[in-house]
């Protein structure tokens, strides 16, 4: 895939051009994934024109199918390791591109890793000739399993090199390093977001994360599958939260990387209970093994994003969990399950 | 430079035949750098047909001057970032290449990283290509600034992803991860030593490393240079000390990292005085301040490699200190040096 020019035209275009001071050309590259998604709801919300990029790998079409006919949206199907030739005006890039659960980056582990590396070398050369800023969707993996918590953006993390969360985890660490070297000294602007766990509307139900296997669970009355003893944590941000945290890193003049995430920490066991409760569902818990490399505990330390972004999550754990139940009921796959269990029943 | 094909025909060069089963077809890139000028002239001496590649960015040319003329060696200027088409038999490949020491590979970052992303995976091509064993020069680096001593193995190291260092720590640790991927997924046989610290003649009088640099400062009678308080440590391995480690290491059926470096444990100050004392010479001690991410302190637990090759390092410091001495004294740049401090003594 090397090495292809796909031409990006956006002088021709009206509307893609800014008419006024605050209206700006945006690429989000991984725009149909499910932060993606949000996020370029969101920036046509706020009146900008949105180029949405993504190669449909984990991404969904459908995800952005409510922005498909506006005229300031644009979908391009396309792997970030094409080079983009892009023409016109362009003032921010989001990069967003790249699989993001284990059971998938581990699908293609070598494209995960040089998504993460030549393709970003590609956004960052997009970003120098159009003087668009840009910003990385990094993550919490980059601290691995930590051994502090919760985490700040200073801690060096604890990833295990060769393993098989690596090519992910590596690869992002590297995306970070590839941002700094050009902000340091090619002059861009760079943001660079460590993002912790996301959850909301448009997870994928088959993408092997923890909220959207639960309720995928609980509302299929299927069993609900306890990693290890479920007393690993994690924290959850509303993905609403999140887009608005990504959005305050890129309007600042901050180029270090800032956690984004919500603080609040849960047992994978507090959890599935509280799916239940809300669900109302009959599921049972089951325990499996806990796979190579799990972090036993992740927490986002969000004071540099309060005090640099005057940022912070604002939805709690159980509203956002029954938004998202809300959306799980009316995802085709679930409603086929729900269907066929009324059948036997 | 990427795409280009090199093509590497051994198949009509009778030296390069395997003969008998012990001769090899061996490729050592970045075989024209330091460690990897003896690495070659080893295999040579056992019999092996070697070719070298090198970029010649860090190596030189002269380092393999002696071998130019052997019947079973050949060097190739190439840059590993160039694929290479490789027709006929390949034993093994010994990946040597990237720059160093931080002035080095600071030159340009990118192509730092690079070489040890894209310049590593085509290297890993060729692997698959033709079944060779390949080795791949990894580093002590990839602990960073560590919290424990020694480091063994297992530890995760404390490597900054956003920093000067970061193109060579991160894009060693990524190489690692590639290694590791094709190791596991694609049925290589990988082999990946964490290198320590090494010094001996060839080293480049002006790549910025403290062994090199101390002893050029004591023989040209300029100050030597104390980065902090000079109390933070190295260990340091001889040349042939560590090419004995790599060639058991390519010998074992060891897929995992291992350490190869001397737990022998020295300040810097000590290693100035030693080297003082033993040119005789007149220079002083300067301090200045400490780079940033400048490791405190680095030195191999080399008990996986005890166990697991059977090597441990035999040449004490004193003498390998004596032989890289009477290396440097020869050396064009310090023999004028000296000469110019004759002519105005």
């Amino acid at each position: 895939m090397d090495g292809s020019l796909i031409p990006v035209d956006v002088t021709g275009h009206d509307s893609f051009m800014p008419r006024f001071h605050r209206r700006k050309v945006i690429l989000v590259t991984g725009g149909a994934g499910f932060v993606g998604s949000h996020l370029c709801e969101r920036l046509i919300a706020e009146g900008h024109s949105v180029v949405c990029l993504d190669n449909l790998l984990t991404g969904r079409k459908e995800n952005v199918a409510g922005l498909l006919d506006h005229p300031q949206f644009r979908f391009l199907e396309q792997d970030i390791l094409n080079r983009i030739d892009w023409q016109g005006p362009l003032d921010e890039i989001y990069n967003l591109a790249c699989a993001a659960s284990p059971p998938l980056y581990q699908r293609d582990p070598i494209h995960t890793f040089r998504t993460c590396t030549e393709g970003v070398l590609n956004l960052l050369a997009l970003a120098r000739a159009t003087g668009a800023r840009i910003l990385q969707a990094s993550t919490s993996e980059v601290y691995g399993d930590p051994e502090i918590s919760p985490q700040h953006e200073g801690y060096r993390g604890c990833v295990n090199t060769v393993g098989p969360r690596a090519c992910y985890d590596e690869g992002k660490r590297a995306a970070e390093t590839l941002f700094w070297e050009f902000g340091a000294h090619q002059g861009l602007e760079v943001r660079i977001a460590r993002i912790f766990n996301t959850y909301g509307p448009r997870m994928s139900p088959e993408d092997g994360r923890v909220v959207s296997n639960f309720i995928v669970q609980a509302l299929t009355r299927s069993d609900i599958t306890l990693y290890g003893d479920g007393m690993q944590t994690r924290s959850f941000c509303y993905v609403d939260d999140l887009v608005a945290g990504l959005m305050a890193l890129m309007a600042s003049e901050v180029s270090e990387p800032v956690n984004l995430g919500n603080p609040g920490e849960f047992t994978m066991r507090e959890l599935a209970e509280m799916v239940l409760t809300q669900t109302g569902s009959s599921s049972r818990l089951v325990h499996r093994p806990l796979p190579v490399d799990d972090p036993r505990q992740r927490r986002p330390d969000i004071a540099q994003a309060a005090r640099l972004l005057g940022w912070a999550p604002t939805v709690p754990l159980a509203e956002g969990i029954a938004r998202t139940i809300r959306h799980f009921a009316g995802e085709p796959q679930v409603v086929r399950a729900r269907e066929a269990l009324l059948v036997h029943a």
